[in-house]
């Protein structure tokens, strides 16, 4: 029921022509209340486009009524006409619904903008702005898999999660199949709830969970001008839980929409768990963890089911964490191919035939840990990427 | 000529059985001095070689009368063991140039030792001693292209130099073929001069044209354990240049054997140049160029003959450099696809046909900059790195 499993939510996904063969390419997703608080966390490139920055404003007010996303163009490197175009589609989706729907009074500020797909290239507004008052008209409390399915690019499948908080409920839906990188990557992600809770409580959950699974997500080292994780509280349920209640209920979503996001990676063959143990802080942790997930050369191995631990042991040495070469273990699927920083285990115990990795990595520095996932680096991740504008 | 252009150096190369088929694999250069200063830069990876770490004891010292060299095994990550080995190696080989020259007395200390090939696995000492005595027993003043072929791995050629200084000469080979990447990359490199210069001279010329030379080739973000770049000066000229005129012979030596590094990466289809302008500094106009130069997405496009320059703005847009987004140009073989953060030129006129890319990137920050060289990602870079170790 993706977004739509929350009481209080309604959405839709239209085929409005961006996206060519009549594929849904705009989705909507409206907060009928009552309440209409939204959190949002956004990607740290310095190079955002036009509706992450429309949207960073949306969500500083605290506020959200509705959000509309669109596939088929990302609306990025645009300058200060694309900005224009996501404002107007803001307007025009605010007109649109305070003209068909007696109860919602909303204005341009109170709608979010989410927008995928190629980068440098101008939305076509008109098929975007019909196609936002066909949404309109669609809008069901049944519509989430249709907004699901709307805002996919090269995703092989919608992504959808519910998680049950006890009387209140935890939905979301999530696009993305590639550039999945630290502070999220060319992903979008709506999750919607009707527990009661305010902007701040929003805020707080929806960090906590980001910290440790989106971002903790790193396919290929990329990261996009598009990425956006907003939040949206409706309390049509009249509960409201706990902090820590509602941060776990937000984690478990976003964990299951990551691990959906790695599964559907663009190309990949192996899903790949990069545990970091034994380290002297988390941040350590973390940072072994995407140095490994990011080397090309361990990547490449991965793909040719080579426990290759003298490549993940030349990947731990460029960091910075507290280790010594001659402490490192490395276990590959439960095999220790590597301990203190030589060969142990025969390599040729290692299981690789499977689609899941576990690369385990002992610092013997602490007992912080923390994991990280990636994806290996195959033929078709090269090919999918060498292909994707042309 | 190699590293025996200059007055003063014999080598060798000789197959000692460490890769198969009869191919060379143990290179031997000798400073028959007068002189016997030697330089030194190494990986910056935390996980070194044994032959890194006794190689960077013997710099210290600023003298060596020899280099033995191997391929056929980096002796990485092989613990107390390994370093043994390399201990071995250097005694072995000192022994053998003291019984065998009666002009040179050489100790353990004063040889250094480089290795590459696979990590993780024990040298054949069996093998590599008798290798050590042949290259000796080899040794000729036109032995430097037999051992620039020993030091090969996955290398389609050998890579030597010459640069002449006017009385003095400046010789030097290379290996490499990938890892090709900040702080250097699988690469070993031996310089050689007969210029009259003490360490300290030699320390300031070397590190200064590798800071613009191998430092700056990023071929795939990844780092060796075994990176060893070396200048011996035997100071047989009787010719002392001033600290710029070496420093300009030793830059242009590293110049060249960069870019024949570069041009025969593994696999790659595409050799480019970022080059940086405008950076409000240099250190900034190198971030830049090495976060494109890493980036997955622009280097499968590349591949692909795609002038995304979307992809290299959101590169850009992953650092900490001084610009503002709606300020960036771009340009892809000189057509200028992107301006003011936005599109400009039509993409369609970017002819990337050839084997050279120049992207241009002007930050319009201030006046440094600075140029970093990489390759394509590629199906061959794939299919070389899944397949190396099996």
């Amino acid at each position: 029921m993706s977004v739509t499993a929350a009481r209080g939510f309604r959405a839709s996904g239209v085929a409005a022509g961006l996206k060519s063969a009549g594929a849904l390419d705009v989705a909507l997703v409206v907060n009928d209340g009552p309440d209409a608080g939204v959190a949002g966390v956004f990607t740290a490139n310095r190079v955002k486009a036009a509706p992450v920055l429309w949207t960073q404003q949306v969500v500083h007010g605290g506020v959200a009524r509705a959000v509309i996303l669109n596939s088929g163009g990302a609306n990025a490197c645009t300058g200060p006409a694309g900005f224009q175009d996501t404002h107007a589609t803001a307007e025009h989706t605010a007109a649109v619904l305070t003209s068909t729907n007696a109860r919602l009074m909303v204005g341009a500020g109170d709608v979010a903008v989410c927008s995928t797909g190629l980068i440098g290239e101008r939305l076509p507004m008109d098929k975007l702005l019909p196609g936002v008052r066909g949404a309109a008209r669609d809008l069901s409390r049944s519509g989430g898999p249709a907004a699901a399915e709307a805002i996919m690019t090269t995703d092989s499948r919608p992504k959808t999660t519910v998680v049950d908080g006890g009387g209140w409920t935890v939905g979301g839906m999530a696009k993305g199949a590639g550039m999945l990188s630290p502070a999220l990557a060319t992903m979008l992600c709506v999750l919607t709830t009707d527990a009661v809770a305010g902007p701040e409580a929003l805020d707080a959950a929806l960090r906590a969970a980001c910290r440790v699974t989106f971002d903790r997500l790193d396919s290929d080292g990329a990261m996009s001008t598009n990425d956006t994780v907003l939040l949206l509280a409706s309390g049509a349920s009249g509960l409201e839980p706990t902090r820590a209640e509602l941060t776990a209920a937000v984690t478990a979503a976003c964990h299951d929409l990551a691990q959906q996001l790695l599964a559907d990676a663009e190309g990949a063959t192996k899903q790949v768990a990069i545990e970091v143990v034994g380290a002297a802080s988390e941040d350590d942790a973390v940072e072994v963890g995407r140095a490994v997930a990011r080397n090309n050369l361990v990547k490449t191995a991965l793909f040719g089911n080579d426990p290759n631990w003298g490549r993940i042991l030349a990947a731990v040495g460029t960091t910075a964490a507290v280790f010594e070469a001659d402490d490192l273990d490395v276990a590959v699927n439960g095999i220790w191919v590597c301990r203190s920083g030589a060969a142990a285990e025969d390599r040729s115990k290692v299981d690789l035939s499977g689609r899941d990795v576990t690369v385990r990595i002992d610092l013997h520095a602490g007992t912080a840990q923390a994991t990280v996932w990636t994806n290996d680096l195959s033929h078709a991740y090269v090919h999918e990427n060498s292909a994707y504008s042309t």
